[in-house]
């Protein structure tokens, strides 16, 4: 991707691609004469593309990796060579389609112990799936156990790894735990940019990880990794302190005994992630990005009390712009997004200042079970998730001409006025 | 689209368009040198087109029908000219993106009653953006009353309406109830052949409809209505009898006693529909398709029961051709459809008649405050429900190299062998 951005020629030849688009538009036939079907499509005279999503045409004579029988799908069957069988794959299956992110996500398969355990997990369902609507990438929310004994917050690697294997189009597979709520609906990972040269990008610090590792050095609940062979190998490395490993007891001490204020010596994802950055350093951490200044993921206790005043940031900037505030289709949202980060810019407001969080993540809230840090009630996770969901639905409502007065009440939404912030 | 469809012409254009491209990427710079990132794009020597969904870029200069201060997204404030508009909104933002239809569901707000209706309707959920990925198509669940009165079955009019209005990109929405299940995922509706010429579809019987009305002479949980004016007049029409009208109560005493078994003196969005449709036969029915011989959904008590039945009939299909059977991508799927399409037809296998059903319906099940009807226990529904979801469940996993072994065991899932039916 990147390579092909530097390419200077590229803009001569998106020019000549529409030149020849051009050509052969001319050449279409006169509009034909609008019929009485009530139907727009008929009487628009603009020829129309046929559908994006039908170039997937492969020539299905042609064998591809899938046709071996060695291919698994699943952890603890190693994977060779990807990157090649991505790349053969790519040949035969050239699409104009740009879905090079696909979002995984999740939960259990049954029913969650705490009342408004499934209620909740829903509404932060929507919540991703309206993101992924406005932005264009793929989700896939995951409920079966792909390993038996992989449940819980591991069940996260074999969902992935098979999900790598599925979509051999994307780039990008974006996990995303299930109590992260998007709060800021125009955000966008800079993956062709800050991250293109890595390929796996997860909250945390460098010196928490690597130097002096706590269990919260990084954070395991949200992270893009890239579609290749190095993530393959990151992902059964991973794995091999799960529970579906016999030296799954032996790894909760090791864990709890290398990395400081991990107090029960039970492995789990996010310790072992740490343990097996810092140990293995030198194998894995040139290409492993510890975000910590670009928006990833944050902490919901500390972001959830600014959200009335990041709503009055941004209704500050539709007063004083009325293209900020003009009505749109869903579908040209992302052309606002770049107005928006202009003004946001200028107005000095930034992440973690001002500007809306991108993820608003629910870390110890547990909604499926309700086992919630004792840190603090369980009424401040639930009024927290309450405000930042319909926080995020009042800018996806927008678009349909509603807003929730009340970020405590998610069932009134009202007619947003014309031109509401004059 | 139908009369492009039907130029003859439009080959010959797709053709040249071919062409055109096929000159363009041989005047394509030669392949970058691979970096070591581990990044298979960066490794791929075929150009990629700009990802498609960038492709929105309206020029933010030029008004469109949303700067207008009287454009209402809301029930009871009629919209003019909305053909007009839709065309004017589409010549300002060409885009190769084929959303033509936005699939729009949805529940209460509230958690629901039935202690394991939510965990259900995450599954349902789930379900459709399962079959939404799988083929191209948007999705939007509102779970926020956009009418404050209109609740309940009342409230998909305004969810649609208010979709309208956001997608002028989209030429139908198609309502699906929250307790319909996609029991097929390669259903694809014939909008632009079977449906071309009508702007609403819903299946049902014009005898039971028109002749000798019966509440359940349509099904109005599951339809497909056209993205234009008449659509717009139509819903103001139906909305009319619903419960934000002073007339609401005598509403329920004429359908009641216009319409043949109906029970009770509450006007409902399915009596309604019907009565609308009858009482003015002349103004809508030569736009109306009441379906009653292509998929569009069925009534799930039939049909639970056929499913492990259906599954054999696939598996022997699989058993004979290997091409069948052979793994591939997700997003190549549509491909193998059409070419299942072929064996079905051959094997004899028919809508009711050993194929998979399309959408299997829920009907009188209520999932999420648990009143279902007394005809049949809650056991049944959940079994029924378990089932179908499981089936289709089985159909997504498939891309991801797995199997529900058991159709009422959602949490396990085995690795799907190679040429598992061999």
């Amino acid at each position: 991707m990147s390579s092909f951005s530097k390419n200077t020629s590229l803009l001569h030849v998106v020019a000549a691609a529409i030149m020849a688009f051009l050509i052969v538009w001319t050449f279409w036939p006169s509009s034909p004469k609008p019929r009485e079907t009530g139907s727009v499509s008929q009487l628009v005279s603009k020829p129309r593309l046929k559908p994006v999503d039908d170039t997937w045409c492969p020539n299905l004579r042609q064998k591809t990796f899938y046709d071996d029988p060695n291919l698994s799908y699943s952890i603890g069957r190693p994977i060779k060579n990807w990157d090649d069988k991505r790349r053969d794959w790519m040949r035969l299956h050239p699409s104009g389609r740009g879905d090079r992110v696909v979002m995984v996500t999740g939960s259990q398969p049954s029913p969650c112990r705490n009342p408004i355990g499934d209620h909740l997990l829903l509404r932060l369902f929507k919540n991703k799936v309206d993101y992924c609507r406005i932005n264009g990438y793929d989700i896939f929310y995951n409920n079966a156990l792909l390993h038996r004994k992989m449940d819980n917050y591991w069940a996260k690697i074999p969902a992935v790894r098979s999900a790598m294997v599925a979509h051999p189009e994307a780039e990008w597979i974006w996990w995303v735990d299930s109590d992260a709520v998007f709060t800021d609906m125009d955000f966008r990972p800079p993956l062709e940019d800050r991250y293109k040269d890595y390929n796996l990008v997860v909250g945390g610090s460098p010196d928490s990880v690597y130097d002096n590792p706590s269990w919260i050095g990084l954070n395991a609940g949200v992270f893009y990794i890239r579609n290749c062979q190095w993530s393959m190998e990151f992902l059964e490395a991973w794995a091999e302190m799960g529970p579906q490993t016999p030296n799954y007891e032996k790894w909760g001490q090791i864990l709890a005994s290398r990395v400081k204020d991990k107090l029960y010596p039970i492995s789990d994802d996010q310790t072992a992630m740490i343990y097996l950055l810092m140990k293995e350093k030198e194998k894995w951490s040139d290409k492993v990005f510890l975000e910590h200044e670009y928006c990833i993921q944050g902490y919901w206790a500390g972001l959830v009390g600014t959200l009335e005043n990041v709503t009055r940031n941004y209704v500050g900037l539709e007063r004083r712009a009325r293209r900020l505030r003009r009505r749109r289709a869903e579908k040209v949202g992302r052309s606002y997004s770049a107005l928006w980060e202009k003004y946001l810019e200028a107005a000095g407001y930034r992440k973690d200042a001002g500007k809306r969080p991108c993820v608003t993540h629910f870390t110890g809230c547990q909604p499926c079970s309700g086992d919630h840090n004792p840190m603090y009630t369980g009424d401040s996770c639930r009024e927290g998730m309450e405000r930042a969901l319909n926080f995020a639905d009042n800018q996806v409502l927008r678009s349909y001409g509603f807003v929730h007065p009340d970020l405590l009440d998610s069932a009134s939404a009202v007619p947003l006025p014309f031109d509401f912030a004059a």
